[in-house]
C-alpha cells in the first residue's frame, strides 16, 4: 500500500511534524507524513498567534533555514508587531496574530507543495525496531510502513486526558481523540516517559463583548513580517484588545478552587511556567489584584476570539461567571471552555543534539514530546529532527547549531543537556550571546549553513548575500564619508546631542546613542547613496545595527569564540566516568546519564561543578 | 452560562443542523448550534459535490426557501453541470463539485453572520424531556441547557462504528469521535431506533494518478448556478475525470470477500442500495465486467482527489491492490482508505409532517438520524425542521410542504408515511408531479410560501416576482404576436419542421418540438423584445419552458387538484381504527401505527388498500 520504503516517516502534523516534513522532503528524502486527521494539518491548538519575544527570533531562524513558518505565519497574518522596539537590537522580537483557519491551510497547501511528501491519515499505535534500529511504524489497522527514519511528533497527544473542573476525558485537543501505544511501546523498550501538563483558555463570541470599555492594541504602522523571502506585510490589520481582571473575578475564581483539578490533586503534572494558567496566577501572586487579558481576534473574518491569558481548567460554571465580571465581558457567550491536558512526553536527556533517541538509532522526537511548550519551539525541532533524519540515512555529518549561532542551538543543548521537569520554553535570558542571535540576522547567520547541507535554496542564499553586501558597502560608506559641521550640527542639537567643531566620520556620529539611521538619512549624501543603490528596509536595518552595536557584536563573538576553543574538546562516546574517582559523586551519576559530547556539553549539566570540568580537562590532555 | 433559555437548539452542524440554525435563527429563534467540533461546521463528510438528479432541485427548493445550501455551493464550487438536458426540463439536475475546505468556512462564516446564531462546542449526551416536552439538551460536561425546542442532526454520530475490512472502531467520521447517550436515552423514553451502514472510498493522492489514460469530465461550456440570489457561476472550472474498473480490478476485490465485513455478517445493517460499495456492486452485477470511476478533485489547489465510485470496507491492502489495478490508478498512493460505517437512527415514521416527533413535543430530527442518505436529503429536512420548531414555540401553524408543491415535501412524506427500511435518496421517480417539481421553478413554487411565514427575505420575494412578470409578459408576446412565413420559414426548415403557409402566432410555432428560444431570438421582434425588457438566462429559460411544457403542467396541475380534494379530508388525531372491523387486519394496525393526519397520507402507506381507503371515506362522510 505504500512505498516499498519511505526514508522518513514523520508521526503528526502540527508544528513540528509539519516542519519535519517539509525539510527532509525539501533535502530530497521520500517523506511519507502519517496524521490521525489529514484536515488538521498545521493546527494552532492553543493561541492564534506566532512569535514574541525569543519565539519571534525562533520563527526568524526556522526561516532562515528554509523552513516554512515564516511564509505561512505571513501569509495567514492579521496582525504584526515588532515587540520590544524601544530596547535594543537583542531584544526585538516579531509576534504576529494569525488566521486560525487559513495557517492551517496554507501549511497543508506548503506540504501538498512540496515533491517527496507523502500523506496518510490514520493512527500510528507504535514504532518498528530492529536491532536498535528504527526501520518504521505500525498503525491502528496493523499497517506496516517501512522507512529508514522516523520522526515522532506526537503534541499533546500521547495518551492525553482533558481536564474540565472534575470531569476527566481522553482527548488529544478539544473534539478530537488521543493516541495510544507508542508510549506503553517505547516505555517497554526502555524509554524514560512522564506527564506534563497544559492548558487554553475558553474561546468566545466576539458578538457578546463590549471593546468600547476596552483598550485597542494596534498593529505596528508599518508592520514587518517574518520571512526573508518575498512573502508581502499586511496593508490591513485587525486589532487586538486589552483588559483586565479584577479583585472580584479572583474571587469568583477561588470560589471554584476546591473543584480545580490543579489543586485538588487530579493533575500532578507541571503545567508551563510562563503560560500559568489564571487560577495558578491569582494563587501564586496573592497580592495583586489585577491580571492582563488580551482579547485576540481568530481570524479575518470570524467571530470567534481568543482569551489570552485567562487559561483555566476550572469548572465551567466558574469559568463563567469569572470571565462575565472581567470589563466588557458582562455578556460573554462562550464558544467552548478552557480546560487543561495532561499528555506524556519523554525526557530529552534521553535524545542527541540530532534529537535522534540515545535508545533507537534513527528514531527522532521533535516538539512537545521533548517536554517543551510553544509552536516555535516545536516547529524548530521539528525542522532539526527532519534535517538531521536526512543527514543520516545519507551518512552525512549531523547538523547541530552551536549557542551562539541561534535560539534553536540553545533550545535543543539546554533540553538534551540539563533536561526540562516542566514545559520549556524560550526566552532571551537563556542565551548567553543573546546579542549575536538577533531577528534581524538569522539570514546571515544561518542561510549560509542550510544552503551547504542542501536545505535552504540558492535564491534564499542570493538574497541574504545581497543583503549583506548592500549592508556591508552601507557600512563603508559612513566609515569613508565625512560630514561637514554645518551639516550635521542641526541634527546633532535636534536630538541634543553636542555638535562636532570640525569636519568627521560619518560612521562616528552615527554611533552616538541617539543619532538614528532616519536621522543620517537627512543627509543629501546619504539618501542619495541610499537610494542609487535602492536600499531597503531590510539593508538599512541591517546597517544601523552594525554600526550602533559594533563593539557589543564585536565583545559577544569573541567571548563565544572562547566557548568555541572549550566546546572543541570532545569527549569520547561511552566514555567510562566511574574511572575518573577525583569526579564528584553528582557530577560521574549526572555525566554517565547525560553522556555530553563536548567539555562544554558537560560544563551546562547542572551538579557538574567547575572543578569536576578541570578534572576532566586535565583527563582529556589540556 | 447560557441563555436563560434558547428557542431552539440544534445539535450537530452538518448539512441537516446548519441549515436548521439558520432557518430557526433567520426567522426570529434565539438559536444555538451544539456541536462536538466547531471546526468541523459544514463537513462534506463524502463527496466533494452537491446536487445531482432530484438531489439539485431539493438543493434549488432550499435556496428559494431562503435556505443557506444553494449559496455556499455556489461560493465554494469548482465545477458546474445541469444533468440531463437533452431530457425534458422536469428533468434537468444542477449540479457541481466543490472545494471540501472552501465550502466548510463558507457554512461556518455564513452561520456566524446570521443573527441569533449562538455556538457551543460540546457533544450532547441526552435532551431534557418534562412531562413529553422537551425543554433542552444534557452536555457530556453535565451542563443542562434550556430551551423550547431541540432538533437533532446527528448524522452517523450516533453510535457510530466504522469498518474496515476485519478491524472495527468507534468513531462518527474518520479521525472524529462518535457520540453516545443519545440513542439510548429516546430508546428508554420509548423509542424505536435501528442501524443503518453507509460508506466513503478511499482519499488518493491526485499526483499519482495517470490522468491522461481517463477521459477528462469537464464541467458546462456556460455554467449556471445554484441560488436564486446574486451568487456569481464560474468563470474557470476544474476537470473530473473519468475510469473504468475491469474483470481484474473485481477479481483482486473479490479475493478479500472472505474478510468483507458486508459479507462475512460483521455489518449487518442495511447500506444505501443506490450508492453501493464497489463490492456490492460486483457482487450484484456479477455479469458486470466493468463499473465506472469518477475521479473527483477535492478542491481549487489540493491535490488529494475523491474515488466516486469506489466506496468499500474491504481490507485496506485488499482496497490498494483493486485501485492499483484500475486504468490510471498504477501508482496510486493512498490518502486514507475507504471505509463502512454503522450508526443509530429512528424510523421516521414516528414522526409527524413538521418533521417534530410524535412522543416528545417540540423535539425534531433531521438528516440521517432520520434514515436517509444523501447531504441535500439532510439539509432539506434541516431547514423544515429548524422552520417548524420556530413556528410551533410561536403557536403558529405548522409549515408543511405537499408532494406536489416540492421534493422536500414528497422526501418528509415519503419518510413519515413509509418508512424507509435503508438509506433513503431522493429520485424523480419518487414524485407524482414531477413536472411541476423543476428545477426552474422552485422559487415560483417556494419563495411566496417562505416569505408568507418570514423566512424568505423581501429582495427574494421581489426577484422572483419580476421573474415571474417578466417570463408572464414574454408569453403574452408570443401570443399575441404574430410570424410571416419569409420570416419564420428558414427556420422550421432549419430543423425540419413543416413550412407555415400563411402567417401565425409566435406562440404556436414555439410550441413546436424541435423550436427553441435560441431560434425564436433569430427573429428580429423577438430578440428586440427581449433586450428593451432586458430579459436574463432565467427569464428566457422559464419563458421556454412554460411555453413548449403548458400542455403537461396544466395536466400534472388538475391531478394535484384532485389529489388535494382527497388531502382535504382529515382524520382526527387519536382516531381509533380498531372500531372500523371492515378495515383489513393489516391496515388497521399500520394505520394505528403511523396515524395518517389524511386519507391522502393514508393512502400512500404500504398494506392500506383502495378498498380501506373506501372504509374510510364512507366513514368520515364522503
Amino acid at each position: 500500500m505504500f512505498e516499498k520504503e519511505y526514508d522518513v516517516i514523520v508521526v503528526g502534523g502540527g508544528h513540528a511534524g509539519a516542519e519535519a516534513t517539509a525539510a527532509a522532503a525539501n533535502m530530497g528524502s521520500k517523506t511519507l507524513l502519517v496524521t490521525m486527521n489529514l484536515q488538521n494539518i498545521g493546527q494552532m491548538s492553543c493561541n492564534p498567534a506566532m512569535g514574541g519575544i525569543a519565539k519571534g527570533q525562533i520563527v526568524r531562524e526556522i526561516d532562515a533555514l528554509g523552513g516554512y513558518s515564516g511564509i505561512i505565519t505571513d501569509m495567514s497574518a492579521i496582525q504584526f508587531k515588532m515587540l520590544n522596539k524601544s530596547k535594543g537590537p537583542a531584544m526585538w522580537s516579531p509576534r504576529a496574530q494569525n488566521d486560525r483557519m487559513r495557517f492551517a491551510e496554507e501549511w497543508r497547501l506548503a506540504l501538498e507543495g512540496t515533491p517527496n511528501v507523502d500523506f496518510y491519515q490514520e493512527m500510528v499505535s507504535g514504532v518498528l525496531v530492529e536491532k536498535n534500529n528504527v526501520v518504521g511504524v505500525r498503525t491502528s489497522l496493523g499497517i506496516d510502513i517501512k522507512s529508514r527514519a522516523v520522526v515522532l511528533t506526537n503534541g499533546t497527544f500521547l495518551n492525553g486526558l482533558i481536564h474540565i473542573g472534575e470531569k476527566q476525558f481522553g482527548g488529544g485537543r478539544a473534539g478530537e481523540k488521543a493516541a495510544t501505544g507508542i508510549t506503553e511501546q517505547l516505555v517497554d523498550y526502555g524509554f524514560d516517559s512522564g506527564r506534563m501538563k497544559t492548558g487554553t483558555p475558553p474561546r468566545v463570541d466576539g458578538r457578546s463583548l463590549d471593546y468600547s470599555v476596552m483598550i485597542p492594541q494596534p498593529g505596528d504602522i508599518v508592520p514587518e513580517k517574518f520571512s526573508y523571502t518575498n512573502t508581502l506585510p499586511l496593508n490591513t490589520q485587525v486589532d487586538c484588545h486589552m483588559t483586565h481582571t479584577s479583585e472580584l473575578v479572583h474571587d469568583l475564581l477561588r470560589e471554584g478552587f476546591d473543584r480545580s483539578p490543579m489543586f485538588n490533586g487530579r493533575i500532578k503534572s507541571i503545567g508551563p511556567r510562563y503560560c500559568p494558567s489564571i487560577e495558578d496566577k491569582i494563587n501564586r501572586f496573592a497580592d495583586k489584584d489585577s491580571h492582563q487579558i488580551f482579547v485576540e481576534p481568530e481570524g479575518w473574518k470570524t467571530v470567534e476570539v481568543y482569551v489570552n491569558g485567562f487559561s483555566t481548567s476550572l469548572p465551567e460554571d466558574v469559568q463563567y461567571r469569572a470571565l462575565k465580571s472581567v470589563k466588557g465581558f458582562e455578556n460573554v457567550k462562550f464558544f467552548r471552555p478552557g480546560y487543561a491536558i495532561e499528555y506524556d512526553y519523554f525526557p530529552p536527556t534521553q535524545l542527541r543534539h540530532t534529537l535522534e533517541t540515545k535508545l533507537v538509532n534513527n528514531l527522532y522526537f521533535a516538539g512537545q514530546i521533548n517536554g517543551t511548550t510553544g509552536y516555535e519551539e516545536a516547529a524548530s525541532q521539528g525542522l532539526m529532527a527532519g534535517i538531521n533524519a536526512h543527514l543520516k540515512i545519507n551518512q552525512k555529518e549531523p547538523f547541530i547549531l552551536q549557542r551562539d549561532e541561534a535560539y534553536i542551538g540553545v533550545l535543543i543543548d539546554d533540553l538534551i543537556t540539563k533536561g526540562t521537569e516542566e514545559p520549556y520554553r524560550m526566552f532571551t535570558s537563556r542565551a548567553e550571546y543573546r546579542t549575536l542571535l538577533r531577528q534581524d540576522n538569522a539570514d546571515l547567520r544561518l542561510t549560509p549553513k542550510s544552503f551547504e547541507i542542501g536545505l535552504a535554496k540558492k535564491d534564499r542564499l542570493t538574497r541574504m548575500e545581497e543583503k549583506l553586501k548592500k549592508s556591508n558597502d552601507f557600512i563603508a560608506f559612513f566609515k569613508n564619508t565625512s560630514v561637514l559641521p554645518k551639516d550635521i550640527n542641526p541634527i546633532l542639537e535636534s536630538v541634543s546631542s553636542a555638535k562636532v567643531k570640525q569636519s568627521d566620520k560619518m560612521f562616528k556620529v552615527f554611533s552616538r546613542p541617539k543619532v538614528t539611521m532616519e536621522h543620517m538619512l537627512q543627509l543629501e549624501a546619504v539618501s542619495k547613496y541610499a537610494s542609487e543603490n535602492s536600499f531597503d528596509r531590510e539593508v538599512m536595518e541591517q546597517t544601523e545595527i552594525q554600526v550602533k552595536y559594533s563593539g557589543y557584536i564585536e565583545k559577544e563573538k569573541n567571548n563565544a569564540d572562547k566557548l568555541h576553543r572549550l566546546e572543541n574538546v570532545k569527549i569520547p562516546e561511552g566514555f567510562d566516568y566511574s574511572k575518573l574517582k577525583s569526579l564528584s559523586h553528582e557530577a560521574r551519576e549526572k555525566l554517565n546519564l547525560i553522556r555530553p559530547v563536548t567539555i562544554s556539553q558537560a560544563s551546562r549539566i547542572s551538579g557538574v561543578s567547575p572543578s569536576d570540568i578541570s578534572v576532566l580537562l586535565v583527563f582529556m590532555g589540556r
